[in-house]
């Protein structure tokens, strides 16, 4: 059981060009600092936050209230020119976890329906036996000395996103969320996968657009555990280890 | 002439891992606040930031001097536990401009070297001779109603994904630099391209992956400018105008 | 039982001078910010914060674990390029409080110390019988009709600090820590004073610098809760209610 | 000639309680990040900023042109849920030109008149000569070792607004607005003083709140030049020079 929770900015769309069209870098800020509030908001719960379009951003809320929800959607709808609503949902695996997210943000109305304003829709399920989370850390073998030192910033990016895409793709057919963090770095929330599933995504990352990547894999009680786990795996295998590190 | 920046953050990746992998969390927010701060204050300038790779962020700073880089970076470095690096270029199209600041960077040394700090790398060309930017606003026609509403967020954001990555790669080859700003939308600064040229991006991602595009275009003195004038472009197209809409 | 924490920048001053003196404008937004963002990690736990002196910040923080200011902690020291110390101490009233936190953090070495680092020093008393927190809110009768649009606004400033300057000094000898929060407002953590004490307070103010304050006075489990109440009360007195609203 | 801008909240006071009181720490977080913003806006122009009441803060903006006015005020109105308007003000003295900022914003109507939104009242001579400005730097002399070290945190504010309600009443007398900016350190933009003003004003600050200050005075084309040049006067102070060090 993994529990995400789906943060959906209210009419947002319209509201970016009424009464015209607002200034970018002001969508920018305001896009940014939501995505840093909730970070930090989620975060101090030992969530992990993934900024996903920014409009729509993903949490994966393990052990988060309802009434943790709410105190942080409070605080956003206080002091943003916007307000949001969420989407919390228990699932068997994350994708199913976003799923029903999506879905229960979906059946309070359109992400443009000017009457849908702060929604919390929840279906949890409190008996679950807290079996943790894994996650899983993945970068770029040797990124700065290979790309960022040697090609232009553009054509790193194009290189990164490429192979992220294949990777995204490729996980969420194993039922597991990923997500691009900065840099040439990528979190997936995984649903128990074994060590040969990460070995294959890996495999099939470089196959598909000639980059090598490695990653760490952890598990913990709560996403952040697992994450900071993951990440001391992938510092092994940054360190001398093998492509997949695992726990 | 168009002239872009790119900030790095100086030695980011050992900083992250220093003494010990540092919570995710933390460095999210630290990252989109630092690109939240850059877009207001070179916002301030009428100039556009993109947040690339958040360690790596690109902004096109038409008319922006030495002199207002230079507080800006002071700025960030008074303010942030970590420091930032700036290469600024002039270049015949974004492509080139980016290509040049990168290289500048490159030539102040790695992105991982702990002793570069705070540089400014400056190459421009004062004889320029204002000819102005031009900006392209794309977005995913009817994406709320047929993805954001229909489907789970995550695939949402896979189609949104698919859908820019195939642009940016399409665009990039046209020597323009094409960025996500959030949504479904993607802004290019592009070097002066003709209606058709357009028309036949719009076409290479509907063919490449099924997702139907529409774009506004406006030129302007600066980029803030030209990027407003292609957001009322695009709002035409919104109201029935055709699917690139052109100032 | 009270609960204070004090949360001070360890070596602040030495740090806005060093190589040379920083621009003023990025210390203050560095302070605001770090303000702000112990507003909002304490504020989740239904804590009250006050800027206090801005390097030295005061929080009541009834029930607040000190794991939880452990993660408070963590995340500044991440994101700020200095890091801060947390004295916590449970105390008879707000003053005991505050005092027992400073002496706490003092015993762990000068503020300008630069050897004292991301310090927690702790001393509560978990046999605490939940007795809850007693909140003030006061604001000057008619300020805005009276002076914000008939003063300019620095003679309204100097009116305000005076009334409350005079307000904090005989509240503290009532063993309560009183702060301004913006405008004319200023909340005063109070040990369960009755009625007269706070009508006594409003009339020594009155007599001291001819400001005509109001009250409202809430009573909760944690310092949100009571303060909330306390704004409630002081919405009664603005709608024809006393100087002194009491729950 | 100097000048001075008010920003003033829109409708704050009533928008705080409305539809019922918000939580005290998001109104703490979004006075405290929109101070902020303005000073980060208004500080890359060398201008300088003081919080004064949050709801009102007054900013020294010698050349800064109107059209700089409007783009922060842009930025801020599509960010916050929450407008601004400004008086601008040119004036003989700092005070005058705070009063003169204050009258423009109320005859644009009053605090609370929900009709009044997003106003730039504007009135500066464009023939002034460049005089520059003045600036002084105060804290209190050995403030660590004899009270942030010694006394409680609380008992240390008071002693610290004491003092500086003090300066700021003298200094007005001179037609200086004089501000608190953290710790024990007060900014004061004053009509270029001599020498024996400010020794006069640190003399009488000791007679009557027993607290002894020194300060450091700069001159510079703009406010942050002019303070740059005061905190370098105050270093020269710490280090051995007298009470009052003039540029």
């Amino acid at each position: 059981m993994v529990r995400a929770t789906l943060v959906q900015i209210d009419n947002y769309g319209p509201w970016t060009v009424t009464p015209e069209p607002r200034r970018e870098t002001d969508l920018q800020t305001l896009q940014a600092r939501l995505y840093a509030d909730l970070s930090q908001a989620f975060g101090a719960h030992d969530s992990t936050v993934f900024f996903s379009r920014f409009d729509n951003v993903v949490a994966f809320t393990e052990g988060v209230s309802v009434e943790d929800h709410r105190v942080v959607q409070r605080s956003v709808n206080n002091r943003y020119p916007v307000t949001v609503s969420m989407g919390v949902a228990d699932g068997a695996t994350p994708r199913d976890a976003v799923e029903t997210a999506s879905a229960l943000l979906q059946a309070e109305g359109s992400a443009q329906d000017s009457g849908r304003e702060a929604r919390l829709a929840v279906e949890t399920d409190d008996t679950d036996g807290d079996e943790g989370v894994q996650v899983a850390h993945f970068d770029i073998e040797s990124a700065t000395e290979r790309y960022t030192d040697e090609l232009d910033a553009y054509g790193c990016q194009l290189l990164v996103e490429r192979a992220g895409l294949a990777l995204m793709e490729e996980m969420w057919e194993h039922d597991a969320a990923t997500f691009f963090v900065g840099g040439d770095n990528y979190i997936s929330v995984t649903p128990f996968l074994d060590e040969d599933a990460f070995a294959e995504a890996v495999a099939v990352v470089e196959d598909t657009t000639r980059v090598e990547l490695k990653v760490g894999v952890g598990e913990g009680a709560t996403p952040a555990e697992a994450g900071m786990r993951a990440k001391h795996c992938l510092e092994r295998s940054r360190n001398g280890g093998g492509r997949v590190e695992f726990y």
